[in-house]
């Protein structure tokens, strides 16, 4: 079974990356580009099994490793097996 | 409108970050994560508009800066607005 976790910086959090992005984006011609922000996916393969059980397995990893709880939020999902 | 762009790595190309967070995952608890890959979302606010010139101009930034093709393979997603 596989499951997403997404994890975006917050929304008052600036976002360095996502800002150098942008101006490169404006140097190679796509001038229309308003923001980009910048998050990660962690595809995570787990054994077949109880899909909430694979959920809240995702949230736990999420929570207590994949996020920073204090500048990020994520998203979990499951991939349909 | 908004859009992401989600980079992945090739399948057979090491993910050293994702193998790292394998082992963390496993000191941890979680002992049955069978494997982690990791990949990075772009989300890209772009004038409202048509669609698909939307689609296109944001698989032609993934092609030119936001993924590198010898390593990663790209997917764009618009959201609906």
């Amino acid at each position: 079974m596989k499951g997403t976790v997404t994890v975006r910086l917050k929304g008052g959090v600036l976002d360095v990356e996502g800002k150098a992005i942008e101006g490169a984006l404006g140097r190679l011609g796509f001038a229309d580009v308003a923001a980009v922000r910048v998050g990660k996916v962690f595809e995570v393969t787990l054994p077949d099994g109880d899909p909430d059980a694979a959920r809240a397995t995702l949230e736990a990893m999420a929570a207590q490793l994949l996020a920073n709880p204090v500048m990020e939020t994520f998203e979990v999902a499951l991939e349909p097996s």
